[in-house]
């Protein structure tokens, strides 16, 4: 379980030239990191008398963030697991028409999951990404660095579960499935972009950025 | 040491309400994912055959990818150490002059190392998003997303680690030392937009991104 090896084993791990883990798995866990981030933003906000009038808006954020952080964690290994099962599908025999049949069958199961999963993760960290928008303006001022860096973490997850479900729809033939998913991860890289710009913004100009 | 937890254990102290770890760990270890990414990427670019023209420049960033990686994992558990010693310099006593001196001296060196930190890491961060740009177009097309990922994770790791500095500047009364550390972390954030771009670009163009 790569959710269980320290941080050193598991840079290690990512660092080694074997298929798993790769970007999905490193997504998945920047955006693990973003959730845990937002997750103390609102424990140090909720109950603030300076905090008052968002307190209801905090609690909600908090609310998520604890089950999106123990989903990407989640995905981190599920990540790895779905690419493993594209290389266990390309390796079954081929030979009689039974067998061709079975391999495809297998490999298209594989692939759908290896789109899905990090798709998952973008999806998750999307869902991050409006919430440290949000707290940008609403948390606790000391700490809103760590939202800034939460709102980054999640767009690398997002941006690079994006990439990781790019790279796994090329070899699909296409057709309206293809063409639905692409138009879907279109409009999550449009809604990232400006998520990245309000929550940096709003981080920037309460960190007296200049 | 924070470097030695598991990626569980580390997210969790991440979420709790206490000063440490924080955004700068977070940042620090997102670019330690990066340098493995970039790591991996080159490892499956060297000696193979449709990447010979490339061989040299890949090996020269295969060589300041490992370094980096360690220099990056060395840096979670230092920021953390850093704002440590900020809260310890803090609380120390300030009754009599001595105290009041030995105080602030205490508190001027800790400010300075919570600065240098998170600096260390977006300079780190800013090289890797060299390395990654120029992997976007020179590595194995097969782990182009994983680049991609790379430049993503070192962008976090280098405007995370900027936010990092400005909110520990803030208190800083200014001068020339600060002017000029504010315009070095004003020329890193230009710098990582443009590379931002152009490793996104070159890993979308190979990923047949529409």
């Amino acid at each position: 379980m790569l959710s269980s090896m320290t941080l050193e084993q598991f840079t290690q791990a990512l660092a080694a030239a074997t298929p798993t883990p790769g970007g999905g798995s490193a997504s998945a866990h920047a955006g693990a990191m973003a959730a845990a981030l937002i997750q103390m933003t609102c424990d140090l906000t909720i109950g603030r008398e300076a905090y008052r009038a968002h307190d209801e808006a905090v609690r909600a954020i908090r609310a998520r963030s604890e089950g999106l952080r123990r989903d990407l964690l989640a995905l981190v290994d599920r990540d790895a697991q779905a690419y493993d099962e594209v290389v266990r599908a390309l390796r079954l025999p081929k030979e009689t028409d039974a067998e061709k049949q079975t391999r495809s069958e297998a490999l298209e199961r594989a692939n759908l999951f290896a789109i899905e999963t990090p798709l998952a993760t973008a999806d998750a960290c999307a869902a991050l990404m409006g919430m440290a928008a949000e707290l940008a303006s609403k948390g606790n001022i000391n700490v809103v660095s760590d939202v800034g860096t939460a709102a980054l973490l999640a767009y690398a997850g997002l941006r690079g579960g994006i990439l990781t479900v790019r790279i796994n729809l090329k070899g699909d033939a296409g057709g309206a499935r293809v063409a639905q998913l692409r138009e879907r991860v279109r409009r999550l890289e449009v809604d990232s972009e400006r998520l990245r710009e309000e929550a940096l913004t709003g981080a920037y100009v309460r960190s007296n950025g200049r």
